[in-house]
């Protein structure tokens, strides 16, 4: 049998994330003031983020050094191991080989402290001291506060009052880290004090949370803001791990046909996906597959166009695939897919034909999700469990046409804080949800007018 | 800056775990009949062991082949990595180095599936369909619910019932993984039923749960028992962890002055120090530190002399350190280190002055875990948190001495499912628990008269 895990060597770990921007197939449509509708600049966005993160957001070199720091703490658990399901492929009787890329092995579970690491080293070297985010169901926040005890900053997490409920754990996970977490609404900002005014038994929402963490950076000089998907050098960070992949790929022998990963706001999919760009601009017959939930199907249903990337309103409008900024999805397990826009750059190749999408229901995703359990051992997060169901699915069409192909997923995190939907799957009571047809028609109204 | 984590080559996995026992310096006191009191055989055992397990349980070869099944299998997160401790290093502002090995990696979390890979191998190969087993807080229900779904096996395990209510996620766990839990006592066994019959609402016990399974693989034909620690093929298996540490520590060019774990049943420290036993028989100086709570002292302040291995007496008498098999520990969060007894291995050793024991108690012990989590990133188990307490203790008295040694611990656990002591600890309500002192003169006459 050949290799269960490909082992990047340590002195192999790149030392440059990739960025696509200069092999757009097209300029990318700049991010546009929410008020004036006027392009924004590095202006409008220095009191809420570092500069040299402003500088990434735009940036038309193809490399960017990974600082030395950086790269000390991504050694924490990187390079990741990349992994031959051969359990999984022999339980499917399928002539494919199925790869898939492991970053639960960090120390939050997940991909997000590839971001979270040099998002916390920039704004500690230009002088900051905490940084505020906002989380749902909790794992972005978990990994900025490790990112944050790291460099020994502090960290606010605003944090969605109903998820702070339902989630305790998540919420104590932060904590050991050292971070602050508060529930969504907050009597601390204005906007939460406006909300509990109005709605004194808010639970909340990722938009409110938003909302209070981005006026608490720009009202607090030491403080800056941070987000964890979406944005272009989020996206740039996570390339560490479709470079590590392509290496590590090449150690076995191998290129794939299909990659896969799933789709919230875009930032794993994309870190994993883009380092193979180049190669299918040179003409590689290469598939890249996004997965999202049929809840909130952003790229297979949504439509291509300017919209605020929260719901509320507040944040610059950003030209992507879009379900409308007022959608509110389904409470699917899978909550990091419960976005309803993407990644601007992801949205672009999806727009030229460069990536393919496909939805999912959630029984279907957690049948998957069991399997690979039952098989390779690891217990899968629902979000990623969209990207597990795409490759089986992919294998599966190989087992009936003969093909070997070779097939590579993104395993973005582990399930070890998602318990109450295995719970939610094992008893039986799972509801699908699809995102109801007859609001097609009706996205476009609800986007801001240009 | 060297290395900060070590990895095994793939070829250089070990493919033999080391056998201590010719090694020892006495011969190892066989275990006794409970009732008879003379030693036991491999026909007393039949009912419930694989045969393969009985023959390594007193096995005098020095080293025991892995199956090539079961090396397969552990590559699913084998070789763990070796990680070198430079940030917690330099919080502490230490001349030493410290290093942990990572068994957190593996699929179930902790060091547990080493040992129950093979022995799921080794029942399936004798045809047992099934294995019953019992579990408190979770960690060896997990870890052999993991095995047997790697083998295609059945499993049932019978959990503590207080531990079913309080801690859901464990269980649900087990369940994706295929297992049949069932809250202890039950109404499926005659152990169960008397149990219930006398005290209904009974909340259960490890002793209860012990017999329960133990009655359920000595009544079906198919299926066979399993335990997670104490025994000698079970430490034998988690020898594994010390073979592949051994190496990695001298690709990093060092080799150990100070060898630390954590002990409940004593496998994880066993299986971390005895490949480094011959050195120091052969004369070498290195130091071997368990680490035990001060709730539950069984090396520090427990006799050496025959006890049962659980509480109802029902088990094989051992020659170990004990506490008394009646002697229930406070409720402190490191549930997988309450156990009145140790490995018999273990304890000839500690007799025999090769060991030394240190106890703490659970607030300085979870003082060292939020300061490993804030420096090394991993959350680690309370379990774990003990050995962490002890590197951090040694490095701080090589600050004041100078000296430069070199202190490795192995990291038994992640703590992701111990979020409630987290909790307890975070909140300051964490209460200390030692062994009352006037209880020593007891145990001599709490043990069965030989």
């Amino acid at each position: 049998m050949s290799q269960t895990r490909i082992i990047l060597p340590d002195r192999e770990m790149p030392t440059a994330w990739y960025n696509i921007q200069p092999d757009l197939p097209e300029q990318l449509p700049p991010p546009l003031h929410p008020r004036t509708h006027q392009p924004i600049g590095p202006e409008d966005l220095a009191p809420l983020f570092a500069m040299e993160l402003i500088k990434q957001e735009v940036s038309q070199e193809p490399w960017i050094d990974i600082p030395e720091e950086v790269l000390d703490t991504y050694r924490l658990w990187r390079p990741s191991p990349l992994h031959r399901a051969h359990r999984l492929e022999k339980a499917l009787d399928t002539p494919a080989k199925i790869y898939f890329k492991n970053e639960s092995v960090s120390p939050a579970g997940s991909h997000k402290p590839n971001t979270a690491i040099p998002q916390a080293y920039y704004n500690k070297m230009e002088g900051v001291k905490r940084l505020a985010t906002e989380t749902g169901a909790g794992q972005w926040g978990s990994a900025l506060s490790l990112g944050c005890s790291m460099f020994g900053m502090e960290c606010t997490v605003y944090m969605v009052k109903v998820s702070f409920q339902q989630k305790p754990y998540r919420r104590l996970l932060m904590e050991s880290w050292g971070a602050d977490v508060f529930a969504s609404p907050t009597e601390m900002t204005n906007s939460g004090k406006k909300i509990l005014a109005e709605h004194p038994d808010s639970t909340g929402s990722l938009g409110i949370a938003i909302s209070e963490a981005v006026e608490d950076a720009a009202t607090h000089d030491d403080t800056r803001y941070s987000l964890g998907s979406v944005l272009n050098h989020v996206v740039l960070h996570q390339t560490i791990t479709g470079l590590e992949a392509k290496k590590q790929l090449e150690m076995a022998g191998d290129y794939p046909d299909v990659l896969i990963g799933c789709v919230g706001g875009g930032s794993n999919f994309s870190g994993f996906i883009f380092p193979f760009f180049p190669d299918k601009k040179a003409g590689k017959d290469i598939r890249f597959v996004a997965v999202e939930p049929t809840a909130c199907p952003t790229l297979t249903k949504g439509i291509y166009d300017y919209d605020f990337g929260d719901t509320v309103g507040l944040t610059p409008l950003m030209k992507m695939h879009t379900l409308g900024h007022n959608y509110v999805p389904a409470p699917i397990h899978a909550g990091g897919l419960r976005y309803h826009g993407d990644s601007p750059l992801l949205c672009l190749l999806h727009k030229n034909n460069l990536i393919d999408a496909v939805a999912y229901r959630q029984k279907d995703v957690f049948d998957a999700a069991l399997l690979f359990a039952r098989t390779e051992g690891i217990l899968p997060a629902p979000e990623t469990s969209h990207a597990i169901k795409a490759a089986i699915d992919e294998a599966l069409k190989c087992k009936e046409s003969g093909a070997k192909k070779t097939i590579a997923f993104l395993l973005s995190g582990h399930g070890f804080f998602d318990m109450t939907a295995y719970e939610n799957y094992l008893s039986g009571n799972m509801i699908d949800s699809d995102f109801p047809e007859d609001m097609i028609k009706n996205i476009k109204s609800s986007l801001p007018q240009i």
